[in-house]
């Protein structure tokens, strides 16, 4: 049996990578302690910025507003609803019932009513839906933490979802995404400040995190990212860490140390959008131009044509 | 049945990351002229110099001395006998008849008379055996090619090998490694030019090079490769190649073009060995060292002892 490194009871977990035995109290300080360091290192905010989490009911953002709030931060939550059947609705129960719990503020924000749900755009996209997807809910956070004055965005990403972005953008050997891979994008030009304090912790870990601290989560995984190819690289990386604990941590960690500082970031010219006023590089941005695209398919599809 | 791009009849190879079906002329024709382009891109040699192979009897080197001596250019080859049993004696036996057969030049080093057979050393030597291998097999080409006043010295390195180091440095970051992974290493400080014209042929196409230009190859790996690392990352490769064909050859290539020259070679100041004369960054030698402990550790086993 192995023993919590710090108090001598049972252990509740080992940690390869770190080669640590915790047991649930001390696994607990490590992760919060973790977090604060992070947030710390990188500069991402401090005890005075009002910082909007973005939720989506899963272990990672629940996990991420639970320790932002114990570590003193001001967080309220954001959840998106992308009215994907009952996956959506499940996850926004788990937000919901998670901000009553602890008296805590969260926003609904519903696709529905701002463009259309997922499936819909889903019919007259050809595009992956995660694509579309990411892009808008970057587009409808960020609007709706600068209107609310919000200072920061934090998102739940995570070891394993920034390590096999990464190796997808090492092997495309893409400078451009490169460049921006950071857990802190600043704000400017209409942005809101966005960070990830989660990226030192494994999936795991965070599931681990959100387990012993008694946050009820969705553990359904979006019906739509079923074979996406950062499955596949999560799925490497695994394999790799397996044989070689570390990895993945170094990987990601020594990448920002070593490579990051010397990737010229391009100057990406901003303008507001002639349509909605949101920072985009084109003259109308892309949330508009799908907008327009749906808007011209349900046209050419309605009975009268 | 698919055809020739090039001639209409039967193909014998399809070549998923090039799009390419070809017949055996119009094959071996494709790789001479890729062979061809890789020099010159990478202005590795000219028709003016002398070329030393460095040959061990498999497919890559064996199909790269054929090449570059139907190509036009004065080349020998150097054949390092490592005293790996029938494996060694079968390696050296396939480089004599090609040799002989084809009437060229090839000298043969034999390690057991310059310091010890690779499994003498690796009875003493905790290291796994490919790194000791690796660096006698360098210092003794490099001291043979010097003396002897060629201008450059040839190895088959392919693209299997090039990506999974470059997979293998890009892991941990190791910018060391990674400002040195080049297919052209420039002379200087008493070492010869050395070049790796076979970096953008996989295994497989060198494989049917070989095949089709009645090149009889030893196709038995070494008997001390099993379990090294960068099998692992050669398979984690291939399989991301079966899903996306080219990956390999982008990862490679688009790292020379887009991240090399970003990398700064850190200064080494090499001096002669104290012992042995050739270029080194230590005072002795790693090869000089690795005599001393081979004779200290023979004396400490002696009977008298």
């Amino acid at each position: 049996m192995r023993r919590c490194q710090r108090c001598g009871q049972k252990a509740v977990v080992y940690l390869p990578q770190h080669r640590l035995s915790l047991c649930k109290e001390h696994y607990i300080e490590w992760y919060l302690k973790r977090v604060e360091s992070t947030i710390r290192e990188f500069k991402m905010f401090g005890k005075g910025d009002r910082v909007l989490v973005a939720v989506s009911g899963g272990k990672d953002s629940l996990s991420l507003w639970d320790a932002l709030q114990r570590l003193g931060y001001r967080v309220e939550g954001l959840y998106i609803d992308l009215g994907i059947g009952e996956y959506s609705q499940r996850s926004r129960l788990a937000c919901e019932r998670f901000a009553r719990e602890r008296g805590l503020e969260l926003y609904v924000l519903e696709l529905r009513k701002e463009i259309a749900t997922i499936p819909e755009i889903k019919e007259v996209e050809s595009r992956p839906a995660c694509s579309f997807c990411g892009q808008l809910k970057r587009y409808y956070m960020n609007r709706f933490a600068r209107e609310k004055g919000y200072h920061v965005i934090a998102t739940g990403h995570n070891l394993d979802d920034e390590s096999a972005t990464l190796l997808s953008n090492v092997l495309s050997w893409n400078m451009g995404y490169l460049s921006r891979q950071f857990p802190v994008l600043l704000e400017g030009d209409g942005f809101v400040r966005k960070v990830k304090p989660l990226v030192k912790f494994t999936e795991k870990e965070n599931a681990l995190y959100a387990f012993l601290s008694d946050i009820e989560y969705v553990e359904e995984e979006c019906p739509f990212s079923e074979g996406a190819s950062s499955i596949e690289y999560k799925r490497i990386l695994s394999q790799i860490e397996e044989k070689s604990p570390g990895t993945k941590l170094r990987f990601y960690m020594d990448f920002l140390r070593r490579l990051h500082s010397l990737l010229r970031s391009e100057e990406v010219n901003l303008r507001p959008c002639r349509v909605c006023g949101e920072p985009t590089s084109a003259e109308v941005c892309s949330v508009c131009r799908l907008r327009e695209r749906l808007s011209s398919r349900l046209l050419s599809s309605s009975p009268s044509s």
